[in-house]
């Protein structure tokens, strides 16, 4: 394919694609709202489960209703036996946002009702697969490294059960917490790449599952999904503080960027990051190690500082930035950071699904269909005409 | 959710969200046009495989061209034991849609290079696909019909390849011709939902096989890629000929559409459908069966005329009508059509993953990142004051 400056992709920046109550990303005023909460407010008082209450029913629960949501969740979590045997048939090495990929598509082999199109049935997948979804991410990583699945617990809430499940260990209760809040802070954002092909695949007609597994497959991609593993590949290369100063220079002079600092987003700093940054200091000092901890906030103040002196402009962390030092003293393996990032946002995937499909007076979605520009110019503006094969 | 009527979703008619040199879809003049060539031209004269060269190296091939892509495609035909052994832990009533969409993604794990996001490799991954889709589609109808999936013979071409593994049984000359063109008409389509979902997953750099696999994902709603399948269905249905003037009627007169008639795309009626309604007939006669092109030409003349008559339009058949009659008529299965428009669809998919990864001057793509407008009314025009559990 030659080289042409004649193909324009806009990435849809600034185009209105459709309306949606379920969250609102004010860049100017740095506020992230789901269903009308504010994100700081959510973080602070509640639960991943109460989350998807919010996310997909529209309400914060009363007791009785988290009560019966809960035990769905937990009831829903184990995955079928079939399945883990078809993960046991993987290579060791694949990655795992593939193989999440391809088991979310494949458990819509288990359920009869997959392709059933109703509101009801998709409320349902939808709270099968926030349950599974840890299931299937911590069965692999034991599959991978030639452990069997822990089973899930069912005494346990769904935070602290994916630590268990990871580890075959029940976490501590602050630790539990702190991913529980990891969760919350995750779980929604706009229209998004990820979200999009979600709701891109659901306008089809496609079920759940389908629209589910594309946008696993939207977040496996580097400018997506994988930022918070290469903040923490960074630290690693980083690893001490006195390289830093060195380090932020070389990537400011070679054009580069610091990654999970700066957000396409939010003008004025990620409500998210002032959440996750005295969670990894915390979290630090209870594992009696803030290396990450003190290495993320010095590169923050030098990072910012350079971009102040070079270009005038303030930059803040984003939600990657923290995070990336909170998974890894949680013990998470650097490449299940994404992986973890959908076991969270698959509650706003599902909800955009199910809004997409079911919100509004219409009977049906609008398939997307945008238009594209042709700008063939093989045989100058006319078609070509055909050429034989032996005139070739 | 509350059904509201506040919620809007355009589906991106009319927004042009890139552009394309792969193919252009002449609405007015009732063109296709593959990279400057009409389809029409195309399918008299070439096959699948030429057609493979023409959409990712922009060019139809010369014979040595040709010969050297044959001949890779043929070698990459054969799927890993262990992806087969992955089919076979699946459900026997796994919807194909779904089983394809997650063995796509799990070739992923068989390929060390998938996420080498060079355009070579990108290339060289779009051949693989090409070559092991219509593998994966057969191994599948064998195993859940309880038998061993028939390995490639590379003696065969794409097409003829495809019937005998789906089958045990080589094709007819004429058959396997009529499959080529089949492949031919069916292998893009320009911004269609699993063109877009396809470029929109590959925006953000996620690799080839992610892409694919949540094209297949949007072209699995039956929006999208259901279409054939429920025309042969509403054939089986109807039956007879007597019967087709009630059903026109009864349709119409309770608001429906007859699958198959009328385009959302061209004006003036589809050029793939003026190939293949005589391909129906023929087909049909070589097997001794006309009964289902006939029933659908019976019924095209008919409904045509009851929207002449009710509505003062002109409709036509689109690639759908007389795919269905056609398929059906080679013993595909009826499930089988929409993986069979992605045995076809894959050559289109993957070109415009290259040109979404690799076209255009800037070094990387824009990830596709719409706007909303946030329409949550929750606790009016402002943010909610969050409510304590035991308040709710």
């Amino acid at each position: 394919m030659s080289e042409t400056n004649s193909i324009i992709n806009t990435g849809l920046r600034g185009v209105t694609v459709a309306s949606t109550k379920i969250s609102h990303v004010d860049s100017d005023a740095s506020k992230l709202i789901y269903r009308g909460y504010l994100i700081t407010d959510l973080a602070k008082n509640t639960t991943y489960e109460e989350l998807v209450h919010l996310l997909l029913f529209e309400k914060l629960p009363s007791q009785a209703q988290l009560k019966i949501l809960s035990q769905r969740l937990a009831s829903e979590r184990a995955i079928p036996e079939t399945l883990i045997a078809a993960l046991k048939t993987r290579p060791k090495t694949a990655l795992p946002m593939d193989v999440l990929q391809a088991a979310i598509a494949m458990l819509a082999n288990h359920d009869p009702d997959a392709a059933k199109l109703t509101k009801d049935n998709t409320e349902d997948i939808a709270v099968k697969l926030v349950a599974k979804i840890p299931t299937i991410v911590a069965a692999w990583d034991r599959i991978r490294n030639g452990m069997e699945p822990v089973p899930p617990d069912t005494n346990l809430n769904h935070a602290a059960n994916f630590l268990y499940m990871l580890t075959g260990e029940k976490p501590e209760d602050q630790t539990a917490r702190d991913f529980d809040i990891c969760l919350v802070l995750h779980a929604e954002h706009s229209f998004n790449a990820s979200t999009f092909a979600a709701r891109e695949v659901a306008s089809t007609r496609a079920h759940m599952y389908a629209a589910v597994s594309a946008a696993v497959g939207s977040l496996s991609g580097e400018l997506h999904g994988g930022a918070n593993s290469r903040v923490m590949e960074m630290l690693i290369t980083i690893d001490s503080i006195d390289a830093i100063e060195n380090y932020v220079n070389h990537a400011l002079d070679s054009g580069g960027l610091i990654m999970g600092l700066g957000h396409a987003v939010y003008k004025n700093g990620d409500p998210r990051a002032l959440i996750l940054a005295p969670m990894s200091k915390q979290l630090g000092e209870r594992i009696h190690n803030t290396k990450w901890y003190e290495l993320s906030t010095v590169l923050e103040e030098k990072t910012k500082a350079a971009f102040k002196a070079r270009k005038g402009i303030d930059i803040y962390p984003n939600v990657d930035f923290y995070s990336a030092s909170v998974y890894y003293s949680m013990g998470i393996p650097i490449d299940l950071f994404t992986p973890v990032f959908a076991i969270s946002r698959i509650a706003g995937w599902t909800a955009h699904v199910i809004e997409e499909q079911f919100a509004g007076a219409a009977p049906k979605p609008a398939l997307y269909r945008p238009s594209s520009a042709y700008v063939g110019d093989y045989c100058g503006p006319d078609e070509c005409a055909f050429v034989p094969m032996d005139q070739r």
